[in-house]
């Protein structure tokens, strides 16, 4: 697949894909459709290591959602039925029940997934509503679960849409110095942010925050966005690529193995019980410890530790010194120099 | 209904509601009661669109729950065998499934609601328990579910119950620069917050300091409450009226539709996993597409963005001018200059 | 049971517990059996009223988890057929599904989890896999739903299995002056932190700080894990002892029915829908009423009021008198001088 809207360039182990809508970068279907083809690859290539999306264009990062293609979706929606959602609150759990278990089974069976997508788009010339909610639920839990660390580099201003995707990513890193906002204005023409945020916001910065953000519909600086924990670190716009860079490449120092487990537990884990969720723990503890890559880590860090503790006569160290050894160690360790990962 | 305890005022479209009950304003079952009716009546109301609670006394929000009430609730849960919840696992565990299902029952059915409140309300000359319960959990369920954007203004000290009432408000706002505090001192008198507060506040605000504040039972100065995420913002007092009718009348630009349909999403979607939460936003989504005014607002939107793009040569257009004019245009949507809701 | 690596001491109602594993407190199985053992006594100790966990170290709290001993598991899990946890999408899932239910029997009934723990003791001569993961997960339960006030008194490093270990407690306090840091860097050495933080802690402080300290592994100071909310206050070394017994004794104060109802209120709670939730709250509300400790707290609170209130004339008595002696009242009954809990 040829991408029209995404450029792909890589640095190290990290991919950064620009996204390029001209004139302000609106976030539209065809656009999703290339992200989904393009994280289905990423998620099988073992070269790429991080997955850094940001704007293409000079300080833009996604204005929104097109407009004009959020039109088509009022009358479409009548066309297929899908109004029955809204019909009764009996066709509407019915319907909200299906689409919970279509997920589900997508989420399971690969060749589902293909297979509705490829229906969706068939029907989509009659209704394109259908497929712009299942490709942009699909994309959108495919960068969530992605096996690699994800960074959203917001590199302007980021509304609706674009707040929405950058839900989906392990860090958010944004521009500090260049009065760029982030928001969620949705309301403003009485429509909810339908792309996951009023699922994923309340479960990222809890209830409070998402709640008031959604519904002041304003726009947030990066400083106040980063107090309530929806961005991650905020850079200068001079340095802004050469520091998510350097962020990209001591995180793309992290086991693969052990960054996709984390990431299971922590998204699978909060959506069931504690005991479930300890379950989910259990079981990915085990696939990590099953590597040789663990095994190899920990002999060479017990080795470091070992090796700057002996020369000192073990009765006579002090706290304070030991104390510096193992933080030295845990240091050398998160800077990849003891161990490099597969 | 006559209202005893209450005082509404109308300003704009925003429905103004003191709370009185001297000396200090505790919170007691008959103003529940009346908060019921209002609130029931708000909701089919739509000339109101904004929604606020606030102390009718100077300097007074809502003390506490009232003491003598709670006393009698001790030998009153005997009578009607409620202490079954507490006399054996089992017992316990069936008696929490109906509570449960009775509430859910209570939401689909309004007639059930009804019946059960009236049931109830006969039972209590004989025991006062169920129906404080009863009266407590709908009218608080009421509030955080209504279809207008709802206001806590404190301006008061704000402990127990009171803090438990505006924990189902969509927005918080306090008098900052007058010492005022907030808490759940419930655990000092030996009781659990049982208003809602130990499931809510954790929800609102994360499990750490929900917990904290509830077993340390003391009292948190506005600042803190607002760095915690507890309080929406904080005025001053002398212009605090003001101040918060500034923003109702803001927030009254909002659409009802959306607000409501946000408001569903976020409580009715962190009841349950994200799959299904994301089912939730389509519904209402495809609810909000399906309106008049939704259409009316997208397109005084791009009607707006056109006019301020077209006279300048687009190809010589520059990024910021890009940007600046698209900020400004939710900006005006905000401030309700480009389209009014119905 | 005679404690290798605890140490207890008495002061007033709180138990203060040492650990203490040369040279800088690697937490280890034996420890964790020490301290099931200790938390069951101390249930079921009416006397005690605070727990604190404290490293026995000069500056050191637990460093984290004995590497040597993860080290055996990697092999171990193959024995036992662990795993057929990761073997296919359908033995994992029902290894799960088998896993929770365990557990949720072993809360039911207090003998089926003694005769599973020595099942899996005599087991872990030939595998010790399934001893660590039900007797770390049985210990991290038992302290989270204490019936008493728990504190960590964190007076060092904290790291991997000693963040773990305490994110089950109610209260982290921590030195705040000596440079001490908390992090969870199991990633680094391609494991998860896999004993309850991949879970605890994205309901403590958040899904997107959770995931953030988790991925990166780096070390957090004090300063930062108190402004996320990780550590609830920060007190120098020089009077740190002096100051967790003050906040000991002070919260020493708190009814010991009502801690344990609130709890119980948010811990199950938040592992269930609201209304479910609610259904809880009522039954731990009915469950503290039900107790003398409470009628005569609620006495001694009015009675205080009534006396102070009552001498002035109550007509000509100010709001801002009024909000006082309440405030008063509160602030007495917080320190515990107008009643004495059993």
């Amino acid at each position: 697949m040829e991408y029209k809207y995404l450029k792909t360039r890589k640095e190290n182990s990290t991919l950064w894909v620009e996204i390029k809508n001209q004139p302000v970068n609106f976030l539209t279907v065809a656009m999703l459709e290339e992200l989904f083809d393009l994280v289905k690859q990423v998620c099988r290539d073992d070269s790429v290591r991080v997955f850094i999306l940001t704007g293409g264009l000079e300080d833009i990062y996604i204005m929104h959602f097109s407009i004009p293609e959020l039109f088509t979706l009022a009358t479409d929606n009548k066309k297929i039925l899908l109004n029955l959602f809204v019909k009764s609150k009996i066709t509407g759990a019915v319907l909200k029940y299906i689409t919970t278990y279509t997920n589900w089974l997508m989420d399971w069976f690969g060749w589902y997934e293909t297979l509705m997508l490829k229906f969706a788009k068939i029907m989509s010339g009659y209704s394109s509503s259908l497929y712009l909610w299942f490709i942009m639920q699909r994309v959108y839990f495919a960068i969530e679960r992605l096996n690699k660390i994800t960074i959203a580099a917001i590199n302007g201003n980021c509304n609706g849409g674009g707040t929405e995707l950058s839900a989906c990513f392990d860090f958010r890193l944004m521009v500090g110095d260049q009065d760029f906002t982030i928001g969620q204005p949705e309301v403003l023409v009485n429509i909810v942010p339908g792309g996951g945020s009023t699922q994923r916001l309340p479960r990222l910065i809890g209830r409070a925050k998402a709640l008031e953000l959604m519904l002041r519909g304003n726009q947030w600086d990066a400083q106040e966005a980063q107090r309530i924990g929806l961005i991650t670190e905020l850079f200068n716009k001079a340095e802004f690529k050469t520091k998510v860079q350097e962020f990209a490449d001591l995180m793309s120092k992290r086991p693969m193995t052990a960054v996709d487990a984390i990431k299971k537990c922590v998204h699978d884990g909060m959506e069931t019980t504690l005991r479930h969720g300890l379950s989910i723990e259990s079981e990915q503890s085990i696939r990590c410890l099953d590597t040789e890559d663990t095994i190899n880590a920990m002999q060479a860090y017990i080795r470091y530790l070992d090796e700057h503790v002996n020369p000192i006569d073990r009765q006579k160290i002090t706290t304070e010194e030991l104390n510096h050894i193992v933080q030295e160690t845990v240091k050398h360790m998160e800077e990849g120099k003891l161990y490099k990962f597969k």
